[in-house]
């Protein structure tokens, strides 16, 4: 049972579509927001920011977002759920490139605050060849990530009672992305892909 | 200097102004997330929901966020800024309700963790008149500015160089909003009030 009473049978709605379905005008641009970030147009596949969106929400201890993340990460890497698994219990021992190493270093200084990033971690990932909107963006990924956590530990909503939840949820964010989940028709970019 | 090239002279556009002019792709959502939950209608006042928004940015040790917030909380509460310099001291010794005094506490327990997050908390709000929505919307607050707090400094951006910056910045936002921001109108909210 969640801290508010969202309106919805939590077992049916688990982590963040509660909230998302309780407050419609504040689930629109979090969707919005998502979705740019983790399935918009970018030199960073979508499954390497699924990587990182999981790696940040395990070290914020959310059990909902780590789980469908890491599920959606995995649903869109060729190494699928051990590679998750690898880079979720420590990056540098995990087989990824030095540049997505570097960025998920900066990802998880950000999860403790955006003062650890320092100007050394900035300076590895651009050696390692990540683009001034590649460390933007892992920076905004990690940031986003510790309010999307913060929301769904928060209001202290139910994680997913089933590991096969996640696995259908993952289906359907790679089919059509985050905006059904704000109860919005999935957006052009998904259209365009499919 | 941040630890990106933004493209902007920083001492023009401080704070979060760079990194929205920088990728307006993300800017959009962030600033519709702002606009919502801190002018969007709402049982809470506007300047209730900004000095929530300082003292989580306070909490967070994030300078532009803390001072701009500060000034757009002082700038539409009756106390003005001595009563947001009491609040981010301390709430609880601070004139405030006891139903708001209860909802800051929450906004510092999501500051650290959704997970600090407990059934007192939220029964002791609840208690004191707190709403399933404002109880929802001080959650989403405080875990959004730890998003756009780590933004800010994950970032490296510059805060402010003078005092007299926020003040300018407030009669903006207390004006039009949050959304020329990300370079868009004032939201029909403003127009409607105006």
């Amino acid at each position: 049972m969640s801290h508010i009473e969202l309106g919805v049978d939590e077992t049916l709605f688990p982590g963040i579509s509660g909230p998302m379905l309780f407050r419609p005008q504040t689930a629109a641009p979090m969707s919005d927001l998502v979705e740019v970030l983790l399935r918009g147009e970018n030199t960073l596949s979508r499954g390497e920011r699924e990587l990182i969106a999981a790696y940040v929400s395990s070290k914020n201890d959310c059990e909902f977002c780590t789980d469908s993340h890491s599920a959606f990460a995995a649903a869109q890497l060729d190494e699928g759920m051990p590679l998750v698994l690898r880079v979720r219990a420590d990056p540098d021992e995990a087989p990824i490139t030095p540049k997505l190493a570097a960025l998920l270093r900066i990802a998880g200084a950000v999860a403790k605050s955006g003062r650890e990033v320092t100007t050394e971690l900035v300076g590895t990932a651009r050696a390692q060849g990540a683009t001034d909107e590649e460390i933007h963006d892992t920076v905004l990924i990690a940031a986003a990530f510790c309010m999307y956590n913060r929301y769904v530990d928060g209001l202290g909503t139910l994680p997913a009672g089933r590991a096969e939840d996640y696995q259908a949820a993952a289906e359907a964010v790679v089919a059509n992305g985050y905006l059904p989940l704000a109860g919005r028709a999935p957006s052009a970019l998904n259209v365009a892909a499919s």
